[in-house]
């Protein structure tokens, strides 16, 4: 068995390769190709803390994966991180562990940035005019980056209700040569940009029904969990293409869910990320088309990200 | 974080103090202080193999524990053990791993046979005239040497239904200072005990109504998931104390489970072990009853396990 952490897991990644992998293993996961049973959940008062176990693998494959996510919101008082646990990647054909990736956290966020690019790939329109970034968190910087892999843009403008995150956020992404811009509000926001990612844990829509214009694309990220919503439901309802990672999860929470629990979207109409991949006339087809996705996070976005990793450190499969 | 292996804990594991932790444990499952979320499990085909997630935590507890524990029946042929997996801790206060017990199973097994013995605290009649043990295997063994622990008998008698796993059986306990007989057949070895656990993996009711006699006690071990069977549900009918380790899961599957789907038994009259522990006066009264217990494994048995190991092994708690 092999131990890697945060920093040996950081060096080998390639953004590029993550993209290519995430994207592969949500076509298999369309398919029906790869196991993802639910998720499973334990949850503490006191200090709070939850933790979540996803797991699952691609059918014949050489590995299975098990994530333990653990966050615990008060840790950063005690000086250690809020998010802990391990990544264990197994041998498929003898059930042993094969590694413990102690990633801190690093490889749901990456995998997490790197559907967002998959995203793009297929909805996406030809000319983005401006990005909007809704949030200023690890997630606000890393669809940025990822998204720079995929697309030409030049210009981002963000909102977020912090000032001084918002300020920050500016500093840092021009101090990695991004032309960033503060929007004073979403509707701002919407009107300069023409492909719009939010990425924040709101529990009430912040994109909304009047933001809708020819043309956009909106991916939601925030929404991954009960009771989190980032995009009005009569927003989803007026998309040419709904998108989901996973109809499973998205029908039960996430932007979606509000849509279809309000009659206002058919499920039949919604699309996973994984059919167009297979299907590329699936997705957008021309730049009048607005188009939504909505992102809640897959285990199988963990086996393909663990997989790629272990290969790039060299492990060899047995 | 600390990394121990199976010879490790086997050294400082006391069978008494082990007995002693699943009752606790069990106690607290029933009053309701265990969180216990749903199994996870994961199933290949080729080779066979299936992994089961269990864990859980006493609220309030120092720890919590993730048990992966992989079953991999073809292993053998490439000389590793079938049984694959980790017993993970983690602190419940901040979700950091403080250690991974490679146990090879071990705990699995400890646990187990440590919950027959429990059982026998309350519902084992005071003279015990011989013991009878169905099976042939590891909890076969390890049933004798827990329950020596708590019980006075002189005498094993053993049932199985392969003559050269019976007599490797007898040629083992010998060695370990047991008398031990064959029963030719069950029938036989239901006359010849008044205390009896069956430990197989058995599809079918291998101990029948018919069985049954004043003061009996049957502790079933083997009927752990779904379509097991090892006790006809006629006989637990007539049970005068019937007793399970978890109303959750021995409702869906355990011997249990077969009586109450043919309502022969009414749920309300099935009480936990940890209901019995909390107030004795609901085990065993008098040497006339005839008493049933149904252990399917609860995670509870893991968590309190883990625990003890780790404090055994100088873990420092946080």
């Amino acid at each position: 068995m092999k131990i890697f952490n945060r920093d040996e897991i950081e060096k080998v990644i390639v953004k590029s390769e993550l993209i290519n992998a995430v994207e592969e293993g949500f076509r298999q996961y369309s398919l029906g190709n790869v196991i993802v049973p639910p998720v499973g959940h334990l949850d503490f008062e006191d200090p709070p803390g939850n933790v979540h176990i996803k797991y699952g693998a691609v059918k014949g494959d050489q590995t299975f994966t098990i994530k333990v996510a653990n966050g615990f919101y008060d840790n950063p008082k005690l000086g250690i991180s809020s998010s802990q646990g391990v990544v264990m990647v197994f041998s498929q054909k003898t059930g042993v562990l094969e590694a413990l990736l102690f990633d801190e956290g690093l490889i749901t966020d990456l995998r997490t940035a790197a559907a967002g690019a998959v995203v793009a790939k297929y909805l996406a329109p030809k000319k983005i005019t401006a990005l909007g970034v809704i949030g200023t968190g690890i997630q606000a910087r890393l669809q940025v980056e990822f998204l720079k892999e995929v697309l030409d843009f030049d210009k981002v403008y963000v909102y977020g209700r912090n000032t001084d995150s918002v300020n920050k956020y500016i500093t840092d992404m021009k101090s990695k040569g991004y032309t960033v811009e503060q929007a004073e509000s979403v509707d701002i926001l919407a009107e300069k940009t023409n492909y719009i990612v939010t990425t924040t844990p709101s529990t009430k829509p912040l994109l909304l029904a009047k933001n809708l214009k020819t043309g956009l694309h909106v991916t939601a990220m925030g929404a991954d969990g009960p009771g989190k919503q980032e995009v009005e439901a009569e927003f989803i309802a007026v998309a040419d293409i709904k998108v989901v990672d996973s109809k499973n999860q998205c029908f039960v929470y996430s932007d979606t869910s509000f849509a279809v629990k309000k009659d206002l979207v058919d499920k039949t109409k919604v699309l996973e990320i994984g059919e167009i991949i297979d299907n590329k006339e699936l997705g957008r087809t021309n730049d009048n088309q607005i188009t939504f996705a909505d992102l809640t996070g897959v285990a199988v976005q963990d086996i393909v990200a663990a997989e790629l990793i272990l290969s790039k450190l060299g492990e060899k499969k047995i």
